[in-house]
């Protein structure tokens, strides 16, 4: 399994070159709008200029440190703020193969595609460990996946692409085995804000020195262009991760930093319910109407994604270009996600034509 | 010669936290102040919000890479947008060992500290070529140090921290060298603005498939905090280095880019020549006052930066730390740039006190 970059390219490019209006369905980014602190963080920042325009500290502003160490309640020197949740995952991989023990790092199956891509790119092996068919992880599936030669477990809740978020005792036990293995748990939880089950729970909860927590602003602040995110890591792992951080990146970008940090000051819990309340609605309409189309699909219990499987119709590229052309849908198709779902399209429900989508899906497959 | 971070990081705080007045002379941020198009380009931006606060292609703004592309006179398929020059000399150095033709760099003494800790960073083997004592680097060092395991050749010209341009001649030969030992030639270009001398020559200028171009913004736009640089790659290397710059950051800092290329379009020559005519002017009355000081020191042909070396003063940390209580005037050790110059001290000629600054040195000097 591959990082498949040019897939996910080659379905964007193709629904942008159809001949037909076609409702984008592929990436992951938000539709909804910022919150206005970012506007106002970023107009502010741009009449600064001068030295407030040079080098922030590499590790990152350190009033955003601050605020996002109060926040999680964690000491303000684990916190690196990271280009992005690709970064901070990038930082944490590393940083497990660093400690030398182990080479290995296991994924889940499906998976989100940049975990195996960066697993390659560090030069490690990778075992992926199947999830039921709703998303969930069996911790002693990892347990029994585990061994000496595991450097890392990397985990995403809310899950991309299918909407599992993973309990408060799933948590425990992935911390507890990377423990028991003497490896690092990586837990990617840049869709924390994005849970509508309530039994979100972060890592960091359970106290370890074998777990790193990455999160982003991407998602929760509609910015995925900014690249803003960060990594917590336990005291003694996160000296070595500044450097990687500093050698490879220098600093994140100020600008973005500054308006992340306005927003953060200024943003309302109303911002965040109001975003969830919409995907919800817009899962129940688009669900109802693959009913309709008479596919099965995921019910998220977070994230922004529905897969679906139609009947007689697998998840292929090539599947996926002939909704783009014959039902103007474009999503991504399941076999980017690895081998366990080849028969799904992945839906990104950010789009205010969801519904429609699901229409022109019921349609589509009434008619064959 | 280890990466060393504390020492800068030391030199700073020790300067901020000194009971006294102290000039900062230690970093190279630029204190001119950026063109108008910068906080123009930001504030467009910032009322854009929507579509355009998500991911940029990850190779950089179309629009950016064509303006790049277009002034380097380059395809636009070569031009990878980075986090600055920082992540750009990540990328090139990267790709050098991943073409799996030798493991080892050549580098300068005096160098610039990031260049060796990248090389640990990346597992790689290190050799020093030693320059000359006005920082210009004999090609026929170099071809001497190259053997089949070098990797790549990383230059810096206009050079931090000598002041050294390379002639033409020199970048030929270098690019030939690489081509010769099938190695990989890194010019790191940064300070191509800030050329006094009139022949800064561009490895752009010899066609090669052995050499790769490195700049950033951060020094001709003075925004070393906004993390806009790029790498221009041979056409047969980029694509690795694309799937590299995507794994570890995703894309860059949107707001940045559109910024820089606003200010791109909007500023004129002037600015670029008033900014050179400043450090000349400094450069002039720094090394005026450093003779009152009985001192040695380079006259730059390029770049920020002053080395001084004063009589029985060697350039140590204590003596630094000394500077900065005794005279109120921060630099940075020599020994920080690697052991030929650990006499002497590098001077940051971005602050409008540097004259005070000589004033102050020439005073304690003359009391001592």
């Amino acid at each position: 399994m591959d990082y498949d970059t040019p897939l996910f390219f080659h379905v964007m490019s193709y629904a942008t070159d159809a001949d037909r209006d076609v409702i984008d369905m592929v990436s992951g980014n938000p539709d909804w709008g910022s919150p206005p602190g970012i506007a106002e963080g970023l107009h502010e920042y741009a009449d600064l200029g001068g030295e407030d325009f040079q080098y922030p500290p590499s590790e990152g502003l350190v009033e955003l440190r601050e605020e996002i160490a109060a926040r999680r309640d964690v000491d303000v020197s684990q916190v690196v703020v990271t280009a992005g949740g690709g970064e901070a995952n990038y930082l944490a991989m590393a940083r497990a193969m660093e400690r030398e023990a182990g080479d290995e790092f296991i994924l889940t199956d499906p998976v989100y595609p940049y975990y195996p891509g960066k697993t390659t790119m560090l030069d490690a092996k990778q075992r992926f460990v199947a999830t039921a068919e709703d998303g969930t992880l069996d911790p002693d599936d990892v347990r029994e996946a585990a061994s000496e030669d595991t450097a890392g477990i990397v985990v995403n809740s809310p899950n991309n692409p299918t909407g599992a978020v993973y309990d408060e005792e799933s948590m425990r036990e992935l911390v507890e085995i990377a423990e028991e293995y003497d490896a690092l748990l990586v837990s990617d939880e840049v869709y924390d804000h994005f849970d509508f089950s309530g039994k979100f729970t972060s890592a960091l909860t359970f106290d370890s020195d074998h777990r790193v927590v990455t999160n982003s602003f991407s998602k929760s602040l509609a910015i995925t262009g900014f690249r803003v995110g960060y990594a917590i890591f336990p005291p003694d792992l996160v000296d070595v991760a500044k450097t990687r951080h500093m050698l490879t990146n220098v600093a994140g970008s100020r600008p973005s930093q500054y308006a992340v940090l306005h927003a953060l000051r200024e943003t309302t819990r109303e911002y965040y319910e109001e975003n969830r309340r919409l995907l919800e609605s817009r899962i129940e309409t688009f669900t109802d109407a693959l009913d309709a189309a008479g596919a099965d699909y995921t019910t998220p219990d977070g994230a922004f994604y529905v897969m679906a499987r139609f009947p007689d119709f697998p998840g292929t590229l090539s599947n996926v270009e002939k909704l783009i052309d014959e039902a103007g849908v474009a999503g991504m198709p399941g076999e980017a996600f690895g081998s366990s779902r080849d028969d799904w399209v992945r839906f990104a429900l950010v789009t205010p034509r969801a519904e429609e989508a699901a229409e022109r899906l019921a349609d589509y497959f009434s008619d064959r």
